[in-house]
């Protein structure tokens, strides 16, 4: 996608197969800063503390992460290490597993001599992979978004999103924007109501500000505005990413997803999921049990990063001194509140039946477990 | 209640019946600063700028309003003048209209020299029945305490609420935290989760303030976080305020009420509002559709004051430039959804025959229709 009018992924490899640059998402809106990530450490590091985030994001990034350690020491030991510390960064993203195995499968096999090249192919084979398959989902969103059109008669078309499931999310495109742009690009009047998403808001500081580089039109609302606008008809569909879904369909995304999920059950709104299959974790089928949650540090909760009249950027304190705050970064939706799951293969509902026959139509990444 | 170990009320008037005395609960939780309202349009300000905020608080503040006016100008234009301009300030909170309403009734009979000391008589009377009123509606919610601890085998209890109906939202006492002091008083243990309420904050700034104050034990959260922490039933009652109840009981309160309304049915978590019977509009029926909601600036949801590292409360940009925002301040709960009105004269179902059957036992308040 676009950042000042010029293309851009939100990760590439240095040329010299010695780094990984990406854009620094704490520091959105207001700057677009690239890092550069130079060790495994610098990985775990960006992903744990956020420079870099969303579930797909998160596991390229984490396959790049091995190609680097593979550069430092490509042995069976320092493999192993880089694999279990990479997945210990964040515990509810699924993709980061994933990444993580296509890794191990590839690598464990090889002789350490060779590993770094075939780490770095394979993390830049998961990255276009990436982009592929959110370009494939788009395009089954777009159709679904081209009924809903035909539905409200033709006139501008009002979608919810949570969080941020666009192509900062990802590689490229996103997953929850990716139909939005491709309705964009294809000439379909839409705006899209943005959740600030606290206690991160990244709502606010990267779909607010992704959707402003695409040109695509947006309002911000508080997180708790959502049910309101639904209850007065100024949403025709919410579309949301996630983190992990289970083989019966229950999705974790980020918290407060299940709360637009209700208001849109209650108002007769579709709930849709755009979903990558490699999100899918056919290992859980309860995910209300069994989808652990993470759970983040309060500070995330007691204090918020913005602007200042200055132009610097400051924490700043929101609650009393001494405050305990509780800050679990997901929840889980249940199947039974979700319309369609939006993937690379088609659109289908939230049942385990569905979802298995598309995974076993074609094998594909979510066919791991 | 309590600050800092003394009691105060969240106003007073000045002995010489020359001002009005607030909490200036913009600067809360950094500092407890008091203002002081010499005239009509101070309070219309305080009003109008959330100096001072809460439904049945600002009903008092208007009564007091006229008051200044009426020392003044006492004549009939400068009183009916000083109704409509106070009428004026916030159109979702009943209780304002009906303290203005009391205020009418009480001065226009009267002779414009006899009218301001009245005029305080009357706003006297009406700041010590809000504390007597929110008394009597805290001890109906205690003993609904009672029984949901009976029925959790004497554990702690886990209540969720959402802003600020605390004793800072009204003149002692609070609505929804009334229950709460009572039972602390009692011997309950009890623990509450405050949502921090985007896009003001009232529960980080007001709510955790006044419960630490007190004493009483709290955890701050997200907005975002109430679904997930009632699936995982960590959340025994949800007990809020409100802004205006309808004839059938819809219940219009501060934005993102109606999903924590959702989240409690969907998890079988009982949903209370405390109703002091000045919030409850018996011209209004249909709540969803003829309860006015307030639309406040987008500054509130793009900008966010905060305590910086140094101590200064400053006010920082969390969105992009230019972005659009829209910013509803209330919401509407349907009567469905409530199963329990807390009011000063009994707890009752969320049903117009309730409500009609509450009114015409004892008229006062709500018999203004």
């Amino acid at each position: 996608m676009k950042v000042d009018g010029t293309h851009r992924r939100s990760l590439w490899p240095a040329d010299g197969r010695d780094a990984l640059f990406v854009i620094d998402q704490r520091r959105l809106p207001h700057e677009c800063v690239v890092a550069r990530l130079e060790d495994l450490a610098a990985v775990d590091a960006a992903i744990c503390q956020m420079t870099v985030r969303g579930a797909p994001l998160i596991g390229a990034t984490a396959a790049y992460g091995v190609a680097l350690q593979m550069n430092a020491d490509a042995g069976d030991a320092a493999l192993d290490l880089a694999l279990q510390r990479l997945a210990a960064t964040r515990p509810t993203a699924v993709n980061l597993r994933w990444a993580l195995e296509r890794q191990a499968a590839r690598l464990r096999p090889l002789a350490p001599a060779v590993r770094a090249d075939a780490a770095w192919d394979e993390a830049d084979a998961i990255a276009d992979a990436d982009v592929a398959v959110n370009r494939a989902l788009g395009a089954h969103g777009l159709a679904l978004l081209r009924t809903l059109q035909r539905q409200h008669a033709g006139r501008r078309l009002n979608l919810l999103t949570h969080c941020n499931a666009g192509w900062l999310a990802t590689v490229d495109w996103g997953t929850a924007l990716a139909p939005v742009y491709l309705a964009q690009a294809a000439g379909l009047d839409l705006h899209l109501w943005v959740d600030e998403t606290r206690p991160r808001n990244q709502g606010a500081s990267l779909t607010a500000w992704e959707l402003g580089q695409q040109g695509v039109a947006h309002t911000l609302v508080a997180d708790n505005a959502g049910g309101h606008l639904m209850q007065r008809g100024l949403v025709d569909a919410v579309i949301v990413g996630c983190d992990r879904v289970s083989a019966r369909g229950d999705v974790a995304n980020k918290i407060g997803t299940y709360l637009k999920a209700l208001a849109a059950r209650d108002n007769g709104v579709p709930f849709w999921v755009a979903m990558p299959l490699s999100t899918l974790d056919r290992r859980v089928s309860d995910g209300l049990r069994d989808i652990p949650i993470e759970q983040r540090d309060a500070r995330e909760v007691t204090h918020l990063g913005g602007r200042g009249a200055d132009g610097v950027v400051v924490e700043v304190q929101l609650a009393p001194d001494g405050t305990s705050a509780l800050n679990p970064a997901f929840d889980v939706t249940p199947a039974r509140l979700v319309d369609a799951l939006i993937t690379e293969r088609g659109v289908v509902p939230a049942t385990a039946e569905a979802i298995a026959a598309l995974t076993r139509a074609a094998p594909g990444p979510a066919d791991d477990g």
